[in-house]
């Protein structure tokens, strides 16, 4: 509701395009799941309850539905973009939630265009809630008309990808330009923002003024205001200057007269009308970069209003992204990448059967455990020295305690996972035991609340912990995820990988696969940025060779 | 492609519901999956490449929501269902191919639509693409039309769940008779079939006739073809039969006549078109039985061509669902549960946290493994005397040559999971070895193909080993799925049902908690009849008074 309420007033700042929108979405809504910005104590204490992955990522679904739909004013786009593009995780419950967030974005838009009808707004409202409806074109097409759909299909995927192409290189040398410090992204940003400006300002002088069609009445060319069609700029009374009428106008006037005013430049397409192959060369083009099918097909169906138009459109939609896929990557995929995002591919790489995850821990340091009752000392000098944020807990042969144990004789037992946070809860709340024990139930509970458990950030620094606590004693046992997920280190990395992006994991137990005593019970762990494709090759050169062509 | 147009050919039967035609498109895919119907010796050679279970599920998608999208000519509608309801198991490219069949649907159809335009196909292509075009009628509605709004969600999610109520009641009788014999079976669809029809045809003759009209013109009323408003029935002339009118019509005659021949009674409601009403409550009450959506929205959206309405259908749709789910589940689970299918919950049941998979396979008769290289007769004797799917395999620390294997000495080894259709492909082949030893590479790949692998069907009757051959060898190793999904004995069941359905798994390995000799490397082997919440309840029938309300 308040993502929602949110999404639709960041639509009134009418920002003109998704990308912002969506990203305003996703930051409140991961500000919400946050309990508030860090910095300016304005955290709400019920805020806490969301604090946990799970809710975090289902708001960031939403609040990234609800940007698409503020900005296309399209619910269902909304909604479809998240489960296309943004949720790596999808549960059914999350369709309905981001649903009834648009829903609410859709309400709230209403309530302030109804309000703003009056014109006090500026230009936000202008066109309701279809913004480029075109439901009045009476669209008529045959089978011969699928031959230039195709075409359009074809050139926007070719264009896409090129776009892609040169994305990619661009962003690599910014890349290399931020690297350099904080005044060189500075001039960075000032040098892109005064190109465009002058671009923007300075080509139209170079453009013909020409003179107002006399049929038309004399306030509507040349404009006077921030909206209309024909920018007088430079040109003297009566004449308006066309490159400015599409550069200095809002993005809404700019795209309607594209699919207005060209009438004459496109007779030969005389079969249908020609705003129709407009809104396919932006679906095509779109399509051909982002790769999106679905969601964009619903997102153009609700902002044209033209049903009729949904089976072409979804054909050109269909040839643009295969003919995009045989070139490169989305766009989102190259941003993911350049920004060194640790995004796992839905789709393993083929050289990933080739390679078991006991290999892949085998070059990683080895895996440091921890015993079910560890000392304080030994739980700090962890911390410290390592970045781990998951160690097992293995009860080992010789048990400090062994009538405590139920383990039989010498046996190793795998008691689970313990997370790097709920280490320095206990660190920080001092619960500590004088001598060797296993806690009761109770005791635990008295402790630790789940809003404990669930919070983050707290760094080991942070703590402060006696020499004479150090020599101390924490049962681990009531705080260990008794149950990971686990595979055998036969496993290969591709099947693995399926598990961790399908379950949603952060870590990943390995067993071993031999049972005989004095075997430990874990071969290593695995977590996120250990099954990303570039950071396996990294480490095993080799497998590049029999790369695919999904690795670019 | 080809799902699609049989898709688009089974909506030229105009069925007229959308449950036929689901089937039909689903049972087809189905028939492809299985490379044709079984019994009529049609079998296609090439479609043995889709004989395997992802293929089978993808196709049976694509089929469903093919069916969908024939039924209402609502392509994004299909490809919706086909998320919310039908897929369990769920991947990106599943999305754009439901997508590209929907696609090849609506052109066969708008093909078939341009050609029966002349009149030759009977009721057929009636309407064009859209089949209840309100896009001309003018939406207008304010804050207070939200609270009628929200009464039609209430109302149509009392009434979807009373309807799923008393289709539960009448499906168990149903389930009673059928359980009776052939006969009964016979009989109670014949019933069933008089009793509708003696209603349908019966009924109009306590209407009483009501004279036509006069401003409307002489043909129109009555009617006399197939179509048309007015049914003369048993009326003389001048006069209609409302009810007949209402009941003896095509459906989609219907469904207008009720939208707009009852002007006079709903007057009350004058504030906006009763169009709209009709449409709201028309999905207000599918939502409250079926519990969908986006993919109602988007179907109604695809039937009605008005995108106004999408924010307060939106509403009632949310309304419906959640007014519904506070009473019983869906229809389909209903279905689902009747019919004894097992179908996997997408969320466990609060009690399945209680209960560990160790304690599962505990009371299970104990597992059947097999030794990496294995004698004929035992693997018989196993085939026959259990109904398992999937067996593990182990090298026990008494390897038969230990020069061969790597183990640790005295160590067993899991080797991984065979299935049933593989053992009988090896005793089919008759793969035997003479003495026990490990086999090579290039001898397997030599006789079995992948298309052979992937085969099913073939039942361990059909196979003939003669005693001589009984005696030998099979080497199991390189016909094992070395990397089965495994999970601790300590995981709980829900945790387990995570996975079983999100990896989409058929058989889980539970691996012992403890490491030393001569611990056994396997517990048990789970598969989804496991895991249906009414089995276990079988076995431990404590759990059932810590059942939530989710279980009915």
């Amino acid at each position: 509701m308040i993502i929602g309420s949110i999404g639709a007033v960041s639509a009134g700042l009418d920002l003109g395009k998704e990308g912002p929108l969506v990203h305003i979405g996703s930051c409140f809504a991961s500000l919400l799941g946050q309990g508030g910005p860090d910095n300016y104590r304005v955290k709400w204490r019920w805020l806490r309850y969301f604090n946990n992955d799970r809710d975090k990522r289902d708001l960031i679904t939403c609040g990234s539905s609800s940007g698409v739909c503020a900005a296309f004013r399209a619910p269902v786009g909304g909604v479809l973009f998240a489960l296309e593009e943004v949720a790596t995780w999808w549960r059914s419950a999350l369709l309905w939630r981001t649903f009834f967030s648009t829903a609410v974005v859709v309400v709230v838009l209403r309530a302030a265009i109804e309000t703003c009808k009056s014109g006090y707004c500026g230009l936000f409202g202008h066109g309701g809630l279809i913004m480029f409806d075109v439901s009045g074109v009476e669209v008529t097409y045959h089978a011969a008309d699928l031959i230039p759909v195709a075409v359009i299909g074809v050139l926007g995927g070719l264009l896409g990808s090129l776009y892609n192409y040169a994305l990619h290189k661009v962003l690599k040398v910014y890349n290399v330009i931020n690297k350099k410090g904080k005044m060189h992204k500075l001039l960075l940003a000032l040098s892109v923002s005064i190109f465009t400006s002058v671009c923007l300002y300075g080509l139209p002088f170079l453009a013909q003024c020409r003179p107002c069609d006399p049929s038309l009445f004399d306030s509507s060319c040349p404009s006077t205001g921030r909206e209309g069609n024909f920018k007088q700029f430079n040109c003297p009374k009566g004449h308006y200057n066309d490159l400015a009428t599409l550069l200095l106008t809002t993005n809404d006037d700019a795209v309607r007269n594209i699919s207005i005013n060209t009438a004459s430049e496109f007779s030969i397409l005389s079969l249908i009308d020609q705003g129709l192959y407009a809104v396919l060369g932006a679906s095509s083009l779109m399509a051909g970069s982002m790769r999106m099918t679905v969601s964009l097909c619903v997102i153009f169906l609700e902002l044209t209003n033209n049903l009729l138009l949904l089976p072409i459109t979804m054909l050109v939609l269909l040839i643009a992204k295969t003919v995009g896929d045989c070139f490169n990557p989305s766009i989102y995929e190259i941003i993911l990448e350049l920004k060194g995002l640790p995004f796992l591919d839905a789709n393993p790489e083929p050289w990933m059967r080739n390679i078991t995850v006991g290999e892949l821990a085998d070059v990683k340091p080895a895996v440091v455990t921890l015993n079910g009752i560890e000392r304080v000392g030994r739980i700090v000098e962890v911390l410290k020295n390592t970045t781990h944020n998951g160690f097992p807990v293995v009860d080992s042969g010789i048990t400090i305690n062994p009538t405590l144990g139920s383990s039989p004789n010498g046996a190793n037992e795998l008691h689970g996972l313990i997370l790097r946070a709920h280490l320095i809860l206990a660190l920080k709340k001092k619960w500590f035991l004088p001598e060797p024990r296993r806690t009761e139930d109770w005791e635990v509970r008295k402790e630790f609340t789940s809003i404990d458990l669930a919070e983050r950030g707290t760094t080991i620094q942070e703590v402060t912990v006696t020499k004479a606590e150090m020599a101390m004693y924490i049962d681990l046992h009531p705080l260990t995820n008794m149950t990971p997920y686990t595979v055998v280190e036969s496993m290969s990395v591709a099947k693995a990988l399926v598990l961790f992006r399908q379950v949603g994991l952060r870590h990943m137990l390995i067993l071993p696969k031999y049972q005989a005593a004095g075997v430990f019970p874990v071969v290593g762990i695995l977590t996120r940025q250990d099954l990303i494709a570039h950071n396996i090759l990294d480490v095993f050169p080799h497998l590049s060779s029999s790369k695919g062509k999904k690795s670019h």
